[in-house]
C-alpha cells in the first residue's frame, strides 16, 4: 500500500515536547486530535506522525513529529488561521507544551 | 508525477542552521551534497529537503530542513554510521552548523 503526494508539496514539520507531568493518555488524545484535525480539512493532503526513535540525542527533547502535507504555501497560509487548528492548539497544544519547533518547506528532490 | 512511498516508513528528519558566515554558495554545496549522498545510497528510499518559509517564527532559527526516508529503523542504522555519511558530515557539517535538531519516527497515519 502506498501514498501518492505530489512531486513538488508543502510540508509543515511540527515537533513538540509536551511537559513532564502530561500523562500518557493526555499525550495519546493530543495525537489523535492532531489526526483528526488534519483529516477533517480538504486541504490536507497527506499526514502522518511518530514519535521520536533517533537514537542521536540531537532533538533536543522534541518527542514528537507531526508532518502536514499541503499541495502549495497558499494551502498552509489558510490552515495556519484556520478555526478548527485554532481551537485544537487552544484545547490541546496551550499549557501543555514544553517546546515545539515548526520548519515549513517546499520539498525539492 | 508522484512518489510512491509506503505507508509506513522510517522518517528522519534533519533540520540545520548554519553558521552566518557561510556564504550562499557554500550553503548550496552543502545541499547538493547531502542530496548526492542520499541518491547514491540505496536504502534511501526518498529524499527531499527544502528551506524554511514558515511565517510562524517557530523554527528555533533553524532554516533547512532535509527529509530522508528508510524502509525501516534497522536501515537507518546502517545509514547512521556509514563511512559515505560520516564522510559527508566530516567534509560539510563539522564547523558549518550553528544549529541542528534530528527527530527520526516510524511513520502513522
Amino acid at each position: 500500500m502506498t501514498t501518492e503526494i505530489p512531486m513538488q508539496t508543502c510540508r509543515h514539520v511540527v515537533l513538540f515536547k509536551f511537559k513532564e507531568n502530561l500523562s500518557e493518555e493526555t499525550v495519546q488524545e493530543i495525537e489523535t486530535a492532531f489526526r483528526n484535525l488534519c483529516m477533517g480539512l480538504p486541504f490536507v493532503i497527506d499526514f502522518e506522525w511518530g514519535r521520536n526513535s533517533s537514537p542521536e540525542n540531537l532533538n533536543n527533547g522534541l518527542t514528537h513529529c507531526f508532518l502536514v502535507t499541503f499541495a502549495n504555501e497558499q494551502d498552509r497560509d489558510v490552515y495556519l488561521p484556520h478555526p478548527a487548528h485554532v481551537e485544537f492548539c487552544k484545547t490541546y497544544l496551550d499549557g501543555n507544551l514544553e517546546g515545539v519547533c515548526v520548519v515549513d518547506y517546499m520539498s525539492r528532490h
